[in-house]
């Protein structure tokens, strides 16, 4: 094999890549690239066998061929050569020589045809978002996915299309994240679970630009994401998901507003005073024009007042601070919408439209 | 004890005492700031028995007192506060709140009494010279100081003041980093080893600008850096510095002219193949018109040549490449000349008016 491509294309293509290059593996060809220039273009390849991923490097093949290189090294190597034409050249014991400019690496790799195909997937139902709205929508709803694998279904997120509404949702026993986004189209009703970790990943390489488009392909067992020279291919969480429904009441004892802002750097500052691991609550009691916030530890003790618009009872409840933090940090809306029912009920933040809502329970404390 | 400051004054206070509170220590009062207002001034203070700093915060003192406040969590509040006026005000329980905006904390302290004093430094021998240059002159040798304290003399720098010069050494038994820098007047002569420690953590709370001074004072123990609003004091290293002079031989075999960048690149790219902790030397090998690089390691193999203007024999000499890059990467010229003898004798680069001169030893390699 020989190619030869810009160094800022390379290094361009490798760091998609090396989102699906597995930390730990027992399969020592997964650490590695594959570099296949067998037909016509030139192919970048990794899989954890979880998530795959496949780019299509600009550049030119002089000599047809393939190798699997370390990625980690090779990536390495290409971040640090000076900006210019690299030619990447192999001979039939495996050694790769990377030349630009004056600068020559030798390094060997491993045979191309020993690297694991990617799934085919069947492109038959798809749904076409902007790559904005789908890192977005990971954003909005990936922290509250849970992080132990004890419960597997918990660590991935619902994707629900029906009609044109596209409903994202992630739990984790505590609290729930959805977010709807209106599609362009109508589709046939779906749902599948992603894996969390293939999300994640996805969303780091996603360009973020609303004018970029992502198609996304769903099999039974299959997602793929398809955008600028990239595809994707995850594994789904085989299994039905929770069921939501009967947890979204839309009663309420106590409605308010309040400006987003205040209420999220309020909250930073009590954590301050909550030692790492420590499952202090933040209680929070609302009356007629003001929500109060209290926390009480060890360390000292801290109390603020925030102006509200309230409708309905008062009330005295106690939060996990995080959890009520996690939500804010990813509502845009300047003033928010917070309905209660009682200390022992779970409380809403959603907007009129139910773009989003966020669930939370509340915790015990002592009054 | 009650003063009044804005919370970005208190900030900057108190980001600049960060650095004198030591990380373990068996005097639990250091891991606090002590806030004094007892005397028409608010001054904030911390002391890890090696470096003291004392600041003097903008702000108005209510009631004049004193109390020493754990200095992480006092740090993080004053950081997470709203940008407005804070209040600080301390009961006879030792009990301070801190109040900004609708937001109020309540923390214990202790006893400012308690709080050890800054050594007396006799304010007789001094020089004045700009941040910037201190700065800078501090980063151009700190990393050839010794990591370990097995010789305590080698983790701290020389700063030999004579007539107009200050001249800065650092060592660690393998390299010899020496500045020298002009001074506006003429001054005793003095010699004084001053740990690298309090090196590291003036040269971050100087500001960096050229027309920002700070002056020095010397005493037998002690040096002190008054600046702004703040000083420090630190203890010296007793016992005489190093000889260097006889190392410094102004002999040579060869001599050359190469591009500083294009050097340093090629030798970061080339430890890619050295995996941490093993002691593979770069090999350099210098002819007539150009220099090669090579490394050989079971990770794989690297060469480059960069052009060089000569005089004097060929050569064949290895170095540890980190060396070679801590030295360059401090060096501001474009062009610079380096003077080698043989394999076994020591290189230096320096400019010819001889403002900087890095020596390094070379290693052993296998040809």
């Amino acid at each position: 094999m020989k190619i030869v491509c810009q160094k800022n294309e390379l290094l361009k293509s490798v760091n998609i890549v090396m989102k699906a290059v597995p930390s730990k593996t027992t399969m020592p060809i997964l650490e590695c690239i594959l570099i296949d220039a067998t037909r016509g273009e030139i192919k970048f390849t990794t899989n954890d066998m979880e998530l795959g991923i496949e780019t299509v490097v600009n550049g030119s093949i002089l000599e047809k061929g393939k190798i699997a290189l370390d990625a980690r090294l090779f990536s390495e190597i290409i971040r640090k050569l000076p900006e210019n034409e690299v030619t990447i050249e192999t001979d039939n014991k495996l050694q790769a020589t990377i030349l630009c400019e004056k600068a020559q690496f030798s390094i060997s790799g491993k045979d191309g045809e020993d690297y694991p195909y990617l799934p085919f997937v069947e492109k038959d139902n798809s749904i076409c978002i902007s790559q904005f709205t789908l890192k977005e929508v990971i954003k909005q709803t990936i922290f509250s996915i849970a992080q132990n694998e004890n419960n597997r279904m918990m660590t991935g997120e619902l994707f629900e299309i029906s009609d044109n509404i596209l409903k994202v949702v992630s739990l984790d026993g505590h609290r729930i994240s959805i977010r709807k986004i209106e599609l362009k189209e109508n589709y046939e009703k779906k749902k599948i679970v992603v894996p969390g970790k293939t999300l994640i990943e996805i969303s780091k390489i996603l360009s973020g630009e609303t004018e970029d488009m992502v198609n996304i392909y769903f099999t039974k067992n299959h997602i793929l994401f398809e955008f600028d020279n990239t595809i994707a291919v995850s594994r789904l969480i085989e299994g039905e998901y929770f069921r939501i429904e009967q947890m979204l009441s839309s009663d309420y004892e106590t409605k308010l507003k309040i400006n987003k802002k205040e209420l999220l750097n309020c909250i930073d500052r009590a954590t301050l005073l909550i030692k790492e691991g420590d499952k202090k609550p933040i209680i929070i009691g609302i009356s007629d024009t003001s929500m109060e916030l209290k926390i009480n530890s060890q360390i000292g003790s801290m109390n603020e007042q925030i102006s509200i618009e309230k409708e309905g009872k008062d009330i005295l409840i106690g939060f996990n601070p995080r959890f009520l933090m996690d939500a804010l940090r990813v509502i845009d809306d300047e003033t928010i919408t917070i309905y209660l029912v009682n200390p022992k009920a779970p409380c809403f933040i959603r907007d009129d439209a139910e773009s989003y809502i966020y669930l939370i329970l509340p915790v015990n404390f002592n009054a």
